[in-house]
């Protein structure tokens, strides 16, 4: 997606090889044009999946999500982070590994929001290592809904969620694929329309 | 706001006098139309208010400020809720105490987001002893920037928030207010256009 990788070329920063910050327009402070782009682009994407609910997990992804459920008219869920494991009723959990924090979190979504009839797209910022996308997977799997796609804003190609994901016979649709964050420059792989090649 | 009333009416739920459930709209499953909607109305009260930046708290009030933010055409900007006080550098906090889990927590902001040339519209999704829209604000005052106001979505008319930020001369709109939540029934302060009645 042009306008998002212009945007990450403008705006943001490489803080390490692995690390691509993008607070100012995506996970602390937020352009709402850009998220209404984004939006309408999963839409775009996702037209005649049959999507009926768009699950995603707080708080970086709420605003893609909310966007996109705009355009696709759909309703958005969020999972919710939680540290403790206090029992509630009618949640729906998954655990997911931290490998920066290196703990586990569990993350959870209420049963009342999700039943078999739906087909869900899961929405994220970030793709990196995958354990929030697979523990988004679980949740949805376990509410025996069918899962049509992964909606990603950011994909690092150079980490293993987004092939981890491919393998076990899930779509993803990334908007910007970051093959190499290395010597503080962000090169992106161009896969739109079949295109396979690298630009800076 | 007539179409908020109106789902609150129909799809909230009164788990006690002081406590309504709105999780199938707002706070865990989203609406994205009523978001839409809710966004549209800040932006028309608050038109002619010369807003550059909204600022909200993770991860209710997320959804309602990035639809605001589309309809004002400014950048949202979320505080990040901390339990442990790490040190960051360029972060502005406040301590937020919450009377429900009896514990303080600290709301951040970048520095980089927030100066002294911006006019700010705090939104969030309920105002109940204000304590958060409170920190919210001592973050906006810290960083010299000034208040243009509050946009609440749900406001609980029968606590303290609504009055101790009222006092402090700030303007506070509350899309709902609530007058009370007794035998199981929401019953609203309608408060448009200089009307005072109640409904429920």
């Amino acid at each position: 997606m042009e306008q998002l990788i212009e945007k990450i070329k403008n705006d943001g920063s490489v803080l390490s090889s692995s690390i691509l910050k993008v607070d100012s327009f995506l996970n602390h402070q937020i352009d709402p044009d850009l998220m209404n782009e984004i939006g309408s682009e999963f839409a775009r994407r996702f037209s005649g999946s049959g999507i009926t609910k768009i699950v995603t997990i707080e708080s970086s992804g709420i605003a893609p999500a909310v966007m996109a459920g705009l355009h696709l008219q759909v309703p958005v869920v969020f999972a919710r982070k939680r540290k403790s494991l206090t029992l509630v009723n009618d949640l729906i959990t998954a655990s997911v590994y931290s490998f920066t924090k290196q703990e586990s979190n569990e993350i959870s979504v209420s049963s009342k929001f999700l039943s078999e009839n739906d087909k869900v797209l899961i929405i994220d910022d970030f793709l990196a290592n995958g354990q929030a996308a697979l523990g988004l997977a679980e949740i949805v799997n376990k509410a025996r809904a069918s899962i049509a796609g992964f909606g990603i804003v950011i994909e690092k190609g150079f980490q293993d969620g987004g092939r981890l994901l491919r393998e076990e016979g899930y779509r993803v649709e990334s908007l910007a694929v970051i093959h190499s964050l290395k010597n503080g420059i962000v090169e992106f792989e161009i896969t739109e329309e079949g295109k396979a090649e690298l630009t800076r």
